[in-house]
């Protein structure tokens, strides 16, 4: 999995049937050090994710392991909702200090 | 998935048995400011996208999550049509300004 | 699936038992202006493709979509020899230009 | 599979419910003389790994193969902590070099 | 799949069980020039291959499909051991040339 960020919402009304219901985010991947990547992925949002969120996405295949998104045509899925992430002995991220 | 814009078709006769009446797109892969990468995908289209059109790419096993393609040799689908693409509080892409 | 031009053939003796009949050739990806990328691939050949066409390659599982493949130790297939790309309202290639 | 070494840990609450009682590991990517490259992968942690340790890092559907992680949306696990590396008649590494 | 080269093994105790009995080599992917690319593999071996052999490289779940590896987590394989490669009417490499 990689870190991400949420910045946005991708929207589509004519698409494969079974992605109906389905919430597209438009996430940015991060470096080890928290700053932005050139990458990004439109990730299926499966735990409700708001913008400006840390999250952890899943690729490929492990995007589909989800009640209900098996059969369905993603291979990017938000998976988590990152509270911390320490690196060698320190704290890279900490949701409290950015939301509170 | 990721954003890309239709920019041609690829016809082919001699193929894969199962690969006969799908239709093939050139999609040019797009970064998160809409500029174009220097990635494209030859794309099975799911959908009925025209050129020019924004579209989400789903790739390897998600791009055969849909009836009747399970069994072809596809690893890439154009699976929907972008009406918006919000980020950072901005729309980055308007289907309406684009098509109007 | 990525644009592709037949370059050669790799053969081998002591291999993964299922692997006996399968045609190997090296192919060298295409960029959408059908020039020469460094990266190449040696996929499976399971439309009997020759040296110089164009042809479309497909990575991952779906490269053993083919009947007689689905347990071969394969990740990248030949699916399709080319006949036209059509890119922007023109053409980027056309296989009767190349070979008559 | 590659060479990694573990670095920290993300900790998140809200997830794919099937993520509980994951452990993710943030591991850096090693090149074959074992200096850090770029990347980094968070993996799901199903040998017990600790901090800096080198250990084999298993992407896509393979970082799933293990009992109880079929279903579960990971597309990267540790799956061996590593002894010794040799290389060219040499040895890059040795686990009672470094944890002694 | 890709051209490498078998430089090295990689040795582990501490691993996911079904690892067992899995022999490790570490592999340099080659380009179609035959030079060393800076990327590498960890790959399980199925064909008994040799440090300084040029072999065929599986990835992904097609690196799984041989006997007894199908729920093994590995990414990568060895699947064949390269008797020659002909590029443009030329030929890169043949074995008997490096082996005797």
């Amino acid at each position: 999995m990689l870190l991400a960020k949420v910045r946005g919402t991708v929207v589509s009304t004519c698409k494969e049937p079974s992605l109906n219901g389905v919430k597209f985010l438009l996430v940015q991947l991060l470096s080890d050090s928290g700053d932005p990547l050139p990458d990004y992925e439109v990730a299926a949002d499966v735990v409700g994710a708001g913008i400006g969120e840390w999250v952890l996405i899943a690729r490929g295949s492990g995007a589909r392991q989800h009640e209900g998104y098996r059969d369905r045509p993603v291979d990017a899925a938000v998976v988590a909702i990152i509270d911390t992430v320490s690196l060698d002995s320190g704290a890279l991220y900490n949701k409290r200090d950015d939301f509170s």
